[in-house]
């Protein structure tokens, strides 16, 4: 680790966690660049451990999806830009849960889709989670073979405090990121957000063994994690909506309703972003996204849903993203994973 | 080539494309397990080759999106499962073409989401297409960095004829099939269609040297293509949407609005499939989905959008889909490409 | 009646019924300015007669929602107006039928908006249908109060071949009209369709004894059908969307989905033909219709949602629609009917 | 004005509006059954006087939309029933504005719908306002006819404090009330709120002469107000959306999207709303519903759109909603005007 690196540990105690983006004090206040270790719970405030734990009966709204923040970044004003760039993340215990939360999903009726029909099923499926192997275990309910899945880490919610003195529950994904549920926030990876209040005001929690694309039945294989990131901030240059990079991709996202509007955001997004790289007028960016993007859901059963528009960086022309931030955090986590 | 090896051509006449799907009658009419080698015109008919061809001064309505067929399956009756296996396909040109149509794409007013916009302006890309090296150029019309990309041929277009009756504009995907534009209808992938009128009625077009997930701008990389198919017939089994397999992948669609709609009808198709085939409750089958599963958007530009939910197969316990025929297709390919 | 008046009939046998717009030769030619007095089955093709016939069980697809017609109108090209006045339409029997079909319906899963809930109970509800009082008898099938309903007839299914060599089915709304079932479809009113093809080729059917907005249930007081039109034959003009007038108000509709689409179409369509008859910028005509526009549905139950949008007609400064022809059928009305 | 009868006045100073629900000091607090005489500044918070006063300048974001209130309402708590009946609001000037605004309004690309295209041209309309005469005089800016409408008055905006620690900005409508816009919420009218946290806190604004179902452009005409509301309590049954009361209408409001959505969640509630009040299975209220009910378009342009589901009370049998809180408000009323 070279001299510079700072490294604070943030791991708050059960009546620290928060429940919404916006609104509270900062839990931590870091300088720009710093590493942060921290322990996130999973959407069920942990209450959810065996298969006769029905998240209706042992949870308790509005205290679902717990949230570890905000962390207060030093000098962050409204219009700069907040990256966050996951380092690791790994899952606490050896077990992780997934549920049919009653009227959430996106193939029951919901409180929005609502319908005549009683509620599906409220079942628990139970994961066996080995972290040394890298696999959770599926075990059908109802017979039927089991499944050894691979983990795959990632965080469900992470976002900054929104604009214009809202405060949204920590269930609600947006142009502040939030609860945008999509599998590419692995590690490796670099989110960035425009800030909208002094500090930025990051949390993230929500952590998931792994997820597939819209996460249909409403929630993952959801787990409490122990989490890196390395928190950094960009003067000026605000996204609209979050924006991620890994070593291979841009990536824009959009959370709104309906799904093809959030398709919309993040692919005007994902246009935009690469013509003002590239120097392409819109309408080449937009034939090239066109041709060569990327489109897979995050989620389609929160109370906004999320599409992300990947775009290989390669196509670029190498066109550099950020003033290269993510490059520079990555040789940041590389430094710090080689000094463990 | 085994001498059971049935090998027919289909080179249609400019005059003999047809622009619906169901109406007509077959254009060739084919045993089960036939290879058929075809060629499609591109989705302008041939008419957009250089950038001053504005499709709409060249193309003229409803003449569009032209497609190859219909091709009668002997036997094939409602109810029955008919699957077509794409061996290959390659541009026939050095040349391909994409446009921003007036009224067509995501990002743009249409004559559904009507707004009180003009149009985008209407610009056609001439891309290079090298064959030899498998890439096609992306040239910029403003300036900013040309673009090498690799070639990913695939029909936006193909299905059966549709139930009740019914005649939809080959640009209109569905239940039956037709524009769904989904990347995923490569070469070494099996498509299923539920057989609704005698003989199936297949029917294909709109070769593409790759599309990007979405078809953002509402054109791919479009090219008149050579095409090998196979096409077999499995009695009964017919699925309400169309299905692909590949190597890899059991592979659900949903064409309708909204989008979300498109992610439900493809979603719970995948989830009744699996739980079908492994013998899973479907609640189960919802939860391994709903964590091993991909969501990548087909097309959200056509009078119908397109999602496709992906579930790989190793996740199956060993179970096989409609009786192995796409394992049996791939050797059939094999046999005819080990021939030539 | 003066001796001019025209007046055929049509009454077509079970076999003579059609399930589509498109496709098929026109059942009766007539002049423009004809009456024509018309009976329609009602939705079931009579099939559902007391609460034990269940639809799913005495109804087979695809023969639901049969259609009167097609009328061709002479001289009727492409990029014509067909104007239809209806001038009066009465219930057959003393009896009325209501269902809950199953997967059919605002608040209940569907083909479309796909999901794991069993369906919702299959009941039938029986109206008397009393036609010297007005009025139809809805009768709760498990307890509560009876509830006396004025007869408002309408008639659901309305409209012309499709462009382009599409055909629909019966229960599909759009750009042909079709299944609109929206309760503007009534007696007084006159309906202007788009000609896409020779004769324009009329069809009608579907009458409710009345019908809530929305047709939430997705079945409305369904019945056999006594109807007296008049045809008529506008040169030129032809509108994108089906458009209605009454005495009172201008309407425009759309038939897409999702349902904020259908309401774009509608409200677009309802600002261009305000702007365009008055010489109001369309701005200014967007402004006046923002704030004296009405915006009731139509459906949200049918393959394509229906808004209507409607203006009323002393806004619009003494503007005349479609050369005053609604007010020329009204006459012809009042002769017809003066004249029985 | 009986002994009893309560009224108190709140006119906010300009630093004393809101500009969310959520989060607050209550400005007010009255007991259960009082008259507030209030005022309410327009929705672009005055700035807009004139056609060169474009709101993109004169208006800064989050300073939009501004509401009188909160008021908290002694004794509500968590479930209760807010009931809110509107005795009277008049604009306070004698002109009111309307604009398009950039990026909002239905027929525009949006933050949400994004598109490519640029803004609609940003145009102010300037209405006198007759208060004697009751009109307001729509003055196209490009020429055309003049077209006097009828003073309609209504608040966009009215709504309590949202649950689960939420803050809204005063834009978004949702089920705590809020921008529904719907111009159902006129004099004569009584509203339901759930009591989301003590108190309610109830808070209104964004004053209409008029609106168009829908509210197309975005605006209506937007005025400051002198409105009149009394507020009482109804202890437990809150309803989980805003409801309203008329002398002829029961109604049920959703907010949400997409907008088959905001129609599914009012009609849900309706349907269960009459089955509660008559005694009706849920199936047989939704068959009525389905005959019986209408369904305008509240607004289709806000961060949620809103659809009204409106039953006349005459169908329910003799049933009394909200034990016949709105016919005591309606004396209230009546106490209060004739004691002026």
């Amino acid at each position: 680790m070279t001299a510079s690196l700072e490294v604070v540990t943030l791991e708050p105690a059960a009546d620290q966690l928060r429940y919404t983006f916006g609104g509270g004090e900062p839990l931590l206040t870091v300088a720009p660049g710093t590493v942060v270790e921290l322990t996130t719970e999973d959407c069920f405030g942990g209450a959810v451990r065996g298969v006769d734990d029905l998240p209706s009966r042992v949870c308790e709204f509005p205290y679902l999806n717990p949230v570890t923040g905000p962390i207060a970044v030093e000098g962050a004003e409204p219009g700069d830009t907040l990256a966050v760039h996951l380092v690791e993340m790994a899952p606490v215990r050896d077990w992780a849960v997934s549920t049919t939360f009653p009227h959430f999903g996106a193939l029951t009726t919901t409180h929005s889709t609502a319908m005549l029909h009683e509620a599906l099923e409220e079942l628990v499926w139970v994961y066996e989670v080995d972290r040394e192997r890298g696999t959770c275990l599926f075990r059908p309910r109802r017979g039927g073979p089991e499944v050894e899945l691979p983990l795959d880490p990632m965080h469900g919610t992470i976002g900054v405090a929104p604009a214009g003195g809202e405060v949204f529950a920590s269930i609600t994904p947006g142009a502040h990121g939030g609860n945008m549920d999509t599998p590419e926030a692995r590690a490796g990876t670099t989110l960035y957000f425009g800030v909208n209040v002094a500090g930025g005001q990051l949390s993230l929690g929500d952590g998931h063994c792994r997820q597939g694309e819209g996460e249909v039945c409403g929630t993952a294989v959801e787990a409490a994690m122990r989490t890196v990131v390395v928190v950094d901030l960009v003067k000026g240059g605000a996204p609209a909506w979050p924006r991620l990079e890994s070593d291979e991709f841009l990536m824009s996202t959009g959370s709104v309703r309906p799904l093809e509007d959030a398709f919309r955001v993040s692919q005007h997004d994902l246009v935009t972003w690469a013509a003002q790289l590239t120097g392409w007028d819109p309408l080449d960016a937009y034939q090239l996204v066109s041709q060569a993007g990327l489109a897979p859901a995050g989620n389609v059963v929160d109370t906004n849903y999320t599409m992300v528009a990947k775009l290989p960086k390669r196509y670029l022309g190498g066109a550099v993203a950020v003033d290269g931030v993510h490059d520079r955090l990555r040789e940041t986590a590389a430094a710090y994973l080689g000094s463990r």
